[in-house]
Parts: C-alpha cells; structure tokens; sequence
C-alpha cells in the first residue's frame, strides 16, 4: 500500500509541545489504520537560526520539497524581535510557501458547539459558523518588486528623508489559479463563493475581480459568486459571519480577514490551515498544514498549550493530501467528542467548567476518543 | 465675531436626506447660539457625474479649498457601478482627500449606551466601547505611482496575460505628521496610542512602525505607545476591543480595521468622521467631516435613513474646526438623549421597540432636545 512521506518543522515556542501530540496521532494511524508515514524531523524559524543563522536552511527547504507534506507548528518570540528582516522567524514561513509555490491557503473558520460561549460574538451570531477563507499565499504586496526602504534625501519635503515602498502585483494566471481552488472547495460545501478585494481604488483589485468573474462564467457558472469591497467584507464578518461559505482574496486581505474571521469562533486553538500548491505526478498536492495559532511564547514550555489546532492541521493533511477522508472525519469527529466530554485545555476553560488537562492530557484524550 | 464657512456636499442615495437634518441643527446653531455660517451647496459623487460627467467638478475642488470645512453626505450607487474607474463616485471624494491634503481621517468607535444589544458582539464586550482609529489618508497604496493594469504577452506562464499593480509607498514625513495627530488626540483621552502595520512581512510597515517609534521617543514619550500587527490587530478588535484608545494605521489598513471596529457597535448609522489636513493660517485646519455609512442606495428616497452619523460629524466640525466644543458637547448630549428616550429611525429598532421616527423627525427630536 502507499507510503506517505511527511516533513515535521516545529519550530519555535509553544510549537514543539503540539507537534509532539500530533506525533502520537500518527502514531495511532500507523499502529491501527494500516496508514505508512516516513516522517522526518527539521527546524525552522529561530530554531533554525541559532542552530544555522538562517530561519530556514537550504537542506530543509530541499526536504520541504521532496515530500507529500509539511506540517509546522509556529515560528517566532521576542527573542527573535532584534533580528535584521531578512532573517526574521517569519521569512522561513514565507520562503516554504513561496519556492513550494502554496498558492492556495484554506482557513476554516468554525465554531465548535462546545465551545461557543467562547466568542465575544453573541452565541445566536456565531453558532455553528463554518466558512473557509481561501487566501492566496504566494503574490500579492507580500512578495512583489520594488520593495525596501530608501533614502528620499532631496525631498526637502520630507521630514525624516526616507521612504518605504512595497508592491502589490498580480498576475491574471495567479488569480485565477486560486479562484478556482476556491470553486472546487466551495462545490464540496455551501456552493457559493464571495471574493473580497478594493476595486473601487485599486486597479490589482479591479483585475482581481475580472479574473475571478472570468473564471466563474467559464468553468463554475453552477457555483454562486458574489463580490464585496474587503472593508464592507470585515464588517460583515462581524455582523453576520454565517451569510459566507467560501471566501476568496489576496495575500493581505486574507491575512487580516481571516484572523478577524479566525476570532469569531473564540478559540483560537482549535483552528487548523493548509496551504495547497500544483498536484505533483503522485496526485497529491504541494502542501503544508500549520495551525492559525501563533507560537505563544508566554505560555511556552509550560504544558498550557491546545494542541488542537495542530492535530485538525493534520486532519486536513489526510483529507487533501493523502485522500483519507474517512481518517479525517475520524479524527475531526474524536476531537469534539474530547470537547462535547469537558476535557479543557487553559484556554478552553470557561465558566461552565469542565475538566482541566495538560497538552499531552488533550493529546492522549483525543487517542482514546479514536 | 466670526463667521464659519461651509460647503456641503450631499452626494449620492441617502446623502441628501441625512444633508438635510444637518441643515436644520445648522440653522439652530445660528438661531439660538449667535453662531455665523456661510453655507455653499454643491455636488460630487454620481450626482456631479450626472451634472458635470466628472464625479467632483474643478469649481467644487476650488470651493472646497477655500471654506472653513466641506460636509459631505456619502456617494455611489448601483447606477455608477458601470463606469470608468477614473469617474466613479469615489474618485470625487479621493480627489478631495488628496486634493485638501486631508491626511488624518478620525474614525471614533462608540458604543451608545442605548444601542449596546445592536452589537453582533455581547453586550459585556462592547459596553462603554469608546475608541478612536486615526488613518492615513492621503498616501500608501490608495495613491502610490506606478499603478494600473498592464497586458503581460510575453509571459507564456501568465495564463490571461495581465498583470494589475498598486504600490504602497509611505514616507517619514507622511508618518511622522499622521503620527503627531494621533499622540495629539490621545493626550485629549486615554493617554495611549497602539500602531498598526505588517512590520513582519512589509518594508512599508517597518518604515511606519519606525516614524512612529521616533515621533514616540522625541516629542510624545508621556503617551503610552505600543505596536501590534494589523492581523493581530483585526483580531483583538473582536476579541477585546475595549483595550484600545486611540489606534493609528495607514490608509488601507485603516479603511478595513475602520470599517471593522465601526460594526462592533452595531450601529453604523451612528458613526461619523473627521479628516483633517495642515492648519490654515486663520487657525482653522483643512477639513471633511463625513458619516462612516455609505449611500445606501436600498432605502434611499424612503425617509428610512438614519441622520445621526452625519449630525455627529457636524459635532466633529464643531469642535475639531470651529473650536467650539460645548456646542459640540451640547449636540452630543442632545443625541443621547434621544436615544434613552427611545426615538428610533427603521435602522434602531430593537425587539424592544421604541418610538419609530422618519428621517426629518429623527432631525427634529434632536432640534427638540437642543
Ligand atoms: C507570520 C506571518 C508572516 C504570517 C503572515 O502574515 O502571513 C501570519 O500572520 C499568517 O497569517 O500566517
Ligand atoms: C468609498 C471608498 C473609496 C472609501 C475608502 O476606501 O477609503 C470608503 O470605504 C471609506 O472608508 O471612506
């Protein structure tokens, strides 16, 4: 039967203590489901500085694009803040999705039942939220040319004498690339997509709209679209979350709008991504799972951490990359059976109660509930 | 004593109707507190696209620079959807903000005791919510050269063959004045200051979080400042919003964390703003003061239109360039009051009723409180 090779970069602060849950879920699949993972182990962000000075090392990044998938805890901590750019934690993150090419990022925003008091949105507002923000993860202002920070000296004008510029570039192929990863999500859920950009004052917004338009006309006419300026978007994320299904938008946007969407559900420890590029030869996509969640560095080390998000990040590895669904489902199922029992992390405790436990408890409870 | 100049621009769908309750508190002020207004009407938006085929005209532009403050009502339209980018309904209000040099746009965030359960969020969270965002907005990539959409045929990767480019480009001087603005207000009210860019992922933004850093050190370190990424950002708004005071950000991080907080109060009809630019050697600064609602061209015509937002930025022109603050204080209060009497436009009823009130007695009942 298949193996499924898979790359583990923990990375930085509370990012080592959830991986080491989802290790025991793979664990569990190889040892009971038949399922054969080659996993190996490397470092990114400021763990991989200090051991290589750079936040990724070439070696990893050769690795990262050898195998079926990556699955990275967080990267980042205060340590790090006094690094120069290009070296920061982040730029490992960004260098992975852009020389694996991840165009597609899906951001599922749910709101589990069990924890729905947990927003700071109305329960009536939030319960049984489920929408997938689909941001495009490798163009966009977060890579284009020019960028940097120059001297504006001659502009007497200017106070300071500098000047930053960043890019914002589009390409019709890159935007429909990713609309269509959006129609083909949305079929398999609520058929219906709204893409979010600024045409009324950006002209990247204009063609985005136009590429997307293009490609519903000529390939998803079944799939309902509809478009929204990015500010009324944020605003409706707020009013009323459950009018979207798929939402589609740039690198920025998604960025923003998808924690603001992430928030909502008030636990921000449950959330999982994937971040999906070409289908190689195998079938299986260029991937890399990650949880929402940052990597905590106040809670650290100190066993508070949800490992959930992490182990729903590897659900979606066995639901996109490696076509077990019914594995997913699984273990999607097993983690609000953890939930609708009262096992509780730190930061899912709330007023009602519940029973108290550990990372590697919440680990070990999920195991049992599969 | 002295006379205050005004150019109203009424705009599009519901401007006219909400112009004209403002009008009316207008001519109360002149009546009843020997206050001097000069009033100019004219148009922009789809309106002046209508009259003149450019969504602001030259001799608008003139007007607008040379009163005391322009009041607008709010622009665009279904009907305007098919033009050219460059003559939309939006490009007059741009031109005005680029035109005026209005580069700091008060976006005030409040929850009105009597409206807290329109909230999406709890009424725990958002209750006495009182924050200020100030945007840039004059600068970044709402402006930035080069812009627009290019075919891109030699690019055999480039499936669609076009490319559309914004750029965001932000200079010291730009930040620094933005940044003045916002430790101003913030020594007039909660004494803090948090800062919102993509420092981690955008040259842009370390420049911004730089300018502010210096303006900090040099001439405001009594105000507490502190910094937060914009996604970071977008998600405390919704989790705790009430641990801000004043927020500044550039100009399209602004327009969505604007548009953003605006709903956490749950009652945009209510919000107005200010965007002001260098002071006029009479002492005055240039000046806008427009509501944060659009034209909302589904109820236009229908008396259905909440006046308040556009009476409140006549409270903000009172103050902010008028120095007339207790008259400012006395609109305010006149609003409030209205509202715990429980007089409500289509826009605020509640399920726990109220007076239903048109569009002009909304503006009567606060006449009548004056
Ligand atoms: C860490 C940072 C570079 C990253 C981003 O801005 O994309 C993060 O916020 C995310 O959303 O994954
Ligand atoms: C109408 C539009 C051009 C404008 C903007 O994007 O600035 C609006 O959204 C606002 O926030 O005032």
């Amino acid at each position: 039967s298949d193996r499924y090779s898979l790359l583990i970069l923990p990375g930085d602060g509370i990012g080592p203590e959830v991986m080491a849950e989802v290790v025991k879920v793979i664990d569990w699949f190889q040892a009971n489901r038949g399922m054969a993972f080659d996993v190996t182990h490397d470092l990114v962000g400021g763990a991989a500085y200090d051991a290589h000075g750079v936040p990724l090392a070439d070696a990893t990044m050769a690795r990262a694009q050898a195998v079926d998938a990556v699955l990275l805890g967080a990267v980042g901590g205060p340590k790090y803040d006094v690094l120069d750019f290009s070296v920061k934690p982040e730029r490992g993150l960004l260098r992975l999705r852009k020389e694996m090419d991840l165009f597609a990022n899906l951001r599922p925003a749910q709101c589990f039942d069990a924890l729905a008091d947990f927003s700071s949105l109305k329960r009536e507002v939030v319960a049984g939220l489920d929408i997938l923000i689909v941001r495009e993860l490798t163009s966009g202002v977060y890579f284009g040319e020019p960028r940097g920070i120059h001297s504006d000296d001659n502009n007497p004008e200017n106070e300071g004498g500098r000047v930053g510029i960043n890019t914002q570039r589009y390409t019709s192929g890159e935007i429909r690339r990713v609309a269509r990863a959006a129609f083909e999500l949305a079929r398999a859920r609520g058929n219906k997509v709204c893409s979010m950009e600024k045409a009324n004052v950006m002209e990247s917004g204009i063609l985005w709209r136009e590429e997307v338009t293009w490609v519903h006309q000529n390939e998803y006419p079944d799939v309902e679209l509809s478009h929204m300026y990015a500010d009324n978007g944020a605003m409706q994320l707020v009013r009323a979350p459950r009018q979207f299904d798929v939402i589609v938008t740039d690198n920025l946007f998604g960025d923003i709008l998808s924690d603001a969407a992430a928030m909502l559900t008030g636990s921000l420890g449950m959330l999982p991504s994937a971040s999906l590029g070409a289908v190689m030869p195998n079938g299986r996509p260029k991937a890399l799972y990650e949880p929402v969640h940052g990597s905590a560095p106040d809670i650290a080390g100190k066993a508070l951490a949800n490992p959930i998000a992490c182990i729903l990040s590897f659900a979606m590895a066995l639901r996109y990359s490696f076509g077990e669904g019914a594995a997913a489902d699984q273990l999607e199922a097993a983690v609000e059976r953890v939930l609708a029992d009262g096992v509780r992390t730190a930061d899912l405790m709330g007023p009602e109660g519940g029973t108290p436990v550990s990372t590697s408890q919440m680990g070990d409870a999920i195991i049992a509930a599969l």
